[in-house]
């Protein structure tokens, strides 16, 4: 059993292979709770900071039990400096607190000791006075590649001491994924080269045959994701880009093995801002209401029923 | 004049092209200083950020006259969260209050909104009720390309509006780096296709003849170096590996034009923890002391006088 197996025994109980994206933008959050944080705090980055963790709170009592995991988007809270990482610290716990796991969506990168602090920081234990201390303490975290395999090891070596994973970028989402993916070699595009060194840097499977090093492979994307899915059978993948980006559940669907299970899908725009969308009947305090129906559509959208595997 | 002239003009008066790399891990900090902070704060991470910032002020005043850069990385504030990032801030704002020009080792990278966040926490504003506040303010920040164009431009606007430069992953120092960089193409390698794209997105080049865009070149190539600083003449070069790495000044100076200009050579553990080194006389309260002499020897051994630029 590792980390993607417990994650996966949970997209089973919720027939859900979701994240829910906790990408905060100012403009997503009701203005009852922005006035009422203000009311509270003179310092603007504590009072956005404690708004933005009230909003996340509301996200999170409204949709746990229907979906699996949520990823916080980490750049939303360094936006706020340290009250944003109090916000971020707290918003984690209380996530993982309702059962949910925790994509901490960092795109984090750098080479040695340096690596090693983000990786201690994000899925390991920070060393303070002889005593190894959990920090932000996410089951998961994003990766970058660009710097090769003694940037990830240190990331890897947290996944395997504390059950944990991480999704290294392979194929984003965005339209300038391009530029640098989609070079082509003699042995193949580089985004190809990157999921063969992602499989390599896996380890060993756990139950259902996934390994810890996951992949980001965008729903816009379905060609790509369609082969990677073939060349890549023991990787999990975590599928930016459905809904706003405008990728769709066909696309996303692509990422997936026949029977339903190898990837996570992550809507962010799309359900925790589904109240700000013309004609919701869910707006102010019924917020997290439309975020619920929003994940309750998406889910069917995506249409896995896991009869199979229960 | 944009900022590379600013910092360059720095260069010329301290005759020293060096940034010194605030990396502050716990075993560089004089027991004094943990031993005091400890007294202070119960909580650890509180304790441990008040300790490195005192390690860095000391360090600051002891440096400021001599050398014109430091790079503070972000991954050992990050490590300790919101008491981390508090630190990281106040030692943003002491260095620029003594002169310093401040790199933020963040190498960052997103998509979209999300790298918009980075930007204008790093470099640019954050908008609060309708206000723009610098949060970091740092002036430069380093990147990483591989999610591509659309995933930096976010930073060259923060660049352009509040004249900061960033600075590329093009060819990183360490051993692993030419895991992706270094895969050849038809059109070269890796990472000089990177090169040409950050050439292409500097924009207009300064008095000094750098645009904003700048470039990671690590001192551990020199061979490397040597081409890319021939390929990106309007280029500025942002140089790890020198020393601890196992870069030497010969090989540090490849990324030089002859006149001297066009790089800054970094040196973290050399200088901040060269009061650890067996034999130096400067231990205890005298540790800055050490990081003075060291960073004035490394002068010394790049060897630049700049006597034609004065």
């Amino acid at each position: 059993m590792n980390i993607f197996d417990r994650l996966i025994a949970r997209v089973i109980e919720t027939r859900n292979p979701t994240a829910v994206g906790l990408d905060p933008r100012p403009e997503y959050i009701p203005d009852f709770i922005t006035k009422n944080a203000s009311q509270h705090f003179s310092d603007p980055f504590q009072a956005i900071s404690h708004a933005v963790f009230l909003f996340n709170k509301s996200l999170i009592d409204a949709l746990y039990d229907i979906v699996p995991a949520v990823k916080p988007q980490v750049a939303f809270y360094e936006l706020y400096g340290a009250h944003g990482y109090d916000c971020y610290l707290k918003t984690v716990r209380y996530a993982k607190g309702k059962g949910l796991f925790v994509i901490a969506d960092a795109k984090r990168n750098d080479i040695a000791s340096s690596a090693q602090a983000y990786a201690d920081a994000h899925i390991g234990r920070v060393a303070l006075n002889g005593q190894a201390r959990a920090l932000f303490d996410a089951d998961f975290v994003t990766l970058n590649p660009y710097l090769g395999r003694d940037s990830v090891e240190p990331f890897l070596e947290a996944a395997r001491e504390y059950d944990k994973g991480v999704f290294v970028l392979v194929k984003t989402s965005n339209t300038g994924s391009g530029d640098i993916q989609d070079i082509d070699t003699p042995d193949g595009k580089i985004y190809e080269i990157v999921a063969e060194k992602v499989k390599a840097w896996g380890g060993e499977p756990g139950k259902y045959g996934y390994n810890r090093a996951g992949a980001v492979v965008g729903a816009t994307h379905p060609a790509q994701a369609e082969a990677l899915r073939a060349r890549m059978p023991n990787t999990f993948f975590l599928v930016p880009g459905y809904g706003a980006q405008g990728g769709t559940a066909a696309g996303a669907r692509k990422s997936f093995h026949k029977n339903g299970l190898g990837a996570i899908v992550n809507n962010s725009r799309g359900i925790i801002a589904a109240h700000t969308k013309p004609g919701c009947p869910h707006t102010g305090e019924g917020f997290a209401l439309a975020a619920r129906e929003a994940a309750i559509k998406m889910r069917e959208d995506l249409g896995f029923n896991y009869e199979d595997c229960q």
